[in-house]
């Protein structure tokens, strides 16, 4: 006999939804059951919810497609709101399954009765209870349609366990056709095109599928044509990259390098980004970066499929014939010696395997990572879209069960780590074969030159212990251990490098613990500039003395 | 010069917050900076919002004060909101202090934007975004005397980063008086008397503050008085128990069980809890536990104190003279061989110390805890309130930190510990002495009965594995070395004994695993009976029978 439960995951799967991630409790119990007469569902189960939610991020970000998570009830929606966030913030799709108590339990505000909806309007553009058995599988096809669409979003449907038990005479509903993107404006391609004739200081900022290679590949020629400049959005959803495709600047986290990026642009056009803003706001600082007297031009908004809009304004321009320039393939020498933040970057370029997808959550200790893999083989960068940290390790989860073929590499640093480490269990439990490097430099570093920034001193001893990450010190070689991933600390760059291929040759998770000083304990925010210079491979003068200094 | 942060910090002190869970960000580093000239505040670094959250209450339930919290953003708020709804249920005082984007950052929707106040309005009483630095103060008072009312409630002051570091001349606002609670309603005592006096079939189900020993010794008086039963919410945020206090029988968690304790009731009185009900729905079971015919009056409600309530009813039944019937003193034997959950559960009755705090979160291996604890030293339980799980651990260090001075025990299942194991670096950064009972069944163990009770069958291959913790196995003593527990794995019963005595006589945290079967993995439901008669102490004639099996 079929029930509510069956005709949901039939409706996934017949709407092209095969993953699920999942963290259930009792009133899931017929959703689970239901799972053993679906074969073509792969459930993938996490010890926390946020787990759940970054990796269906990480999936859709590389499938394009959304997965579901499963989750329980309002507590267990509430512990995967952080990543959803960043989901959100990412434009992918995810159908978010919650379960609810029995409508007919709904009254008696039982102990874990909460107000689900409105926590999940905080992050789904589609929201609804599934009121009746016979209404699941409508609902359910609903659910993905919206979340397919255009633009991608995050759709909740809520299934009160007594739905979801409830018996269905009828088949699951036929999938819904998926709504198409909204096609490119003319008259903006064309006026577009005007100013792009007329050799204005212009520069295009890309982001969402933008940067990925077709929608690259386009606006590189289209920059070449008439002398733009292409910026990338500070923290793109993915990003492809290294030898062979068209290297796109990243636009800076702080906003004092944002702003000398897009110093003197007289037209900023945003082609799936937005307008530019700083991360956070600082006394006396604006949070606009959209330089005074720029005209801002949308070519491709989030409804617009930003390839399409490239394309015809390529085509405007006549520019479809240029052969872009792309990044040639040069990777860094093999660090030697200490471990820091740079020589551990350095390793990745130096030995980076072909096809890598980069789950980038390392903060502060990233910062040389997009000037020392500009060479490398082609890879996929994902990055922390939303700000909400703990994105890193959940994100890889996703995107190794999404892409099984293909090496990821979770450059994780230590704080942000400790926000989601039972993703390591799942790594083990689902064999993924993800490299977890953790850059473990004992502290929040990033708050501490946030400390200053925000005009806050440089905090005296109670203040240094909240962004401080010792007594005791995190052992991560212990921490992937207990959750069953070989894990190994390295003292050098050399050992880095040779804990790194090994991990990329063999089979499923790695850990490799690497210990460095905090980056920027103690730093006087007027050596910023040096560091953060590199941060989006900034090709100034001083990124390139940057690369001179780490150069064998 | 003095700003919005300390204003804010000073009024959370002048008004009884002296103690602030904190896990921040940049939004939040003027509070951080403002805790140095603040000698009076305790801060305390979570590595996670949740354990931050369910560290304040922890630190509640114990003092009857309100811990602040101090979060990042919209997620940060996320992911605390399980322990928060956790805190809601217990009816304890928090207040949240929650950074935001500066107030001129917020129209430009940056990656950390969000809608906080609907989020926090899901936990919260009382929400208010502070809009201007010289409001900050009276915010903050009011926030603190709504949280500390009666009930006690949760209060969530949201602070824009500017709001945060403008600049405030006066000084900060005094504290608001504290609502008193409602007095006792005269015409219902003397209902209740009259009811109690008739002697007909009548018991009291006690909940919240009335599960401390004044009120149990008034109820207890009462009881005694006119031959009422008396009952204890089935999970009670604080209950003082052991030799020398009165017993009182906790419902089950199960509804069939808690049917058989409430069955032949024709009046039950409430006395800080509410009227019965399932935790969960299941199909053709009732959620209202309330016996059919039979009258459920409310002694005291949310917004009176239980004690007062209870003690005129005493009097009114010049029942105050009684000399109520308290536990005698009395342990089960050491336990030997085999780990198992009662063995476990005995130990703990064995070799807990006089005025322990146990937070309890073994899920089905805490079953016989009641029973085997009843005769102990007197001590606090701390249970899961709302029924989000990883709460214990959380709990735990709140009380530790509350009660410097007392054992705390924490009794951990395995699945429920994964979701903040976080907790264990805050408990070794403060030296708290908790000891962690870290049951390891490899299994979310209530969800294999579970699924049978929602009538979702035995579970197939997949849905078995959604319930199943191996594959790897979880090592907690290496998680626990992770983060700087000293930690050890026991293989007897003997071997536990002495784990835990060395513990409690060590200063600082400590985690023992005992790995053991799990409770109920392929248990056929009509062998639950046995099992679960035991929950609660249940004073039939099987509870005694647990009982003879397990002594000496």
């Amino acid at each position: 006999m079929l029930n509510g439960a069956h005709a949901l995951v039939q409706t996934l799967i017949d709407s092209g939804v095969d993953t699920v991630f999942s963290n259930p409790g009792t009133s899931e119990m017929h959703f689970v059951a239901a799972l053993d007469s679906a074969p073509q569902m792969r459930a993938v189960l996490t010890l926390f919810e946020g787990v759940a939610s970054g990796a269906a991020d990480g999936y859709a970000r590389m499938t394009d497609r959304p997965a579901a998570t499963l989750l329980h009830l309002g507590p267990g929606l509430g512990n995967a709101l952080a990543n959803l966030h960043n989901a959100r913030k990412a434009g992918v799709p995810i159908v978010n399954i919650v379960g609810d108590h029995a409508t007919t339990h709904a009254p008696y505000d039982a102990q874990l009765q909460s107000d689900i909806e409105t926590v999940a309007r905080n992050v789904s553009s589609w929201v609804r209870t599934s009121q009746a058995t016979d209404k699941v599988s409508d609902d359910t096809a609903e659910a993905v349609a919206v979340a397919r669409g255009m633009p991608r979003q995050i759709s909740t449907l809520i299934l009160p366990a007594d739905v979801s038990w409830g018996h269905v005479g009828a088949a699951a509903a036929p999938p819904l056709p998926v709504p198409v993107a909204q096609p490119p404006e003319h008259a903006t391609v064309a006026q577009i095109a005007a100013i792009l004739s007329a050799h204005t200081n212009t520069a295009f900022l890309l982001g969402g599928r933008a940067l990925l290679e077709p929608g690259l590949l386009a606006a590189a020629q289209i920059a070449q044509s008439c002398g733009a400049k292409l910026l990338a959005e500070v923290f793109p959803t993915r990003i492809q990259r290294g030898a062979g495709l068209p290297e796109v600047e990243r636009l800076a986290y702080f906003a004092e390098f944002a702003s000398t990026q897009l110093a003197g642009i007289d037209n900023l056009i945003l082609v799936g980004a937005r307008a530019p803003v700083s991360f956070f706001a600082y006394p006396g600082k604006k949070s606009d970066l959209v330089p005074e007297g720029c005209q801002v031009h949308t070519l491709a908004g989030p409804s617009h499929d930003p390839v399409q809009c490239l394309s015809e304004l390529a085509e405007h321009l006549a520019a479809t014939g240029i052969v872009p320039n792309l990044a040639p393939a040069h990777r860094p020498a093999r660090p030697r010696g200490k471990l820091t933040a740079d020589t551990i970057c350095q390793a990745v370029g130096a030995v980076l395997p072909n096809n890598a997808i980069i789950s980038d959550e390392a903060q502060t200790s990233g910062v040389m990572l997009p000037a020392m893999t500009a060479g490398a083989p082609r890879h996929d960068v994902l990055t922390l879209t939303g700000g909400a940290i703990g994105q890193g390790l959940p994100v890889a989860i996703g995107a190794a069960v999404a892409c099984p073929d293909r090496p990821v590499l979770a450059l994780q640093a230590d704080g942000s780590a400790m926000y989601t480490i039972q993703s390591l269990w799942t790594m083990a439990r689902e064999k993924l074969d993800v490299t977890v490097v953790l850059v473990n430099n004992q502290s929040y570093s990033i708050l501490n030159v946030e400390l200053q920034r925000v005009g806050a001193g440089a905090g005296g001893p109670k203040a240094k212990a909240l962004l401080d990450l010792t007594h005791p010190n995190l052992d991560f070689v212990h921490l992937g251990r207990g959750m069953g991933v070989p894990s190994k600390r390295v003292d050098t760059a050399e050992e880095l490098c040779t804990a790194l291929e090994e991990a990329f040759t063999r089979p499923g998770p790695h850990l490799i613990e690497a210990v460095i000083p905090p980056a920027f304990s103690g730093l006087k925010l007027k050596a910023l500039p040096y560091a953060m210079s590199a941060l989006n491979k900034m090709p100034a003068p001083l990124a390139k003395a940057v690369k001179r200094r780490l150069a064998p």
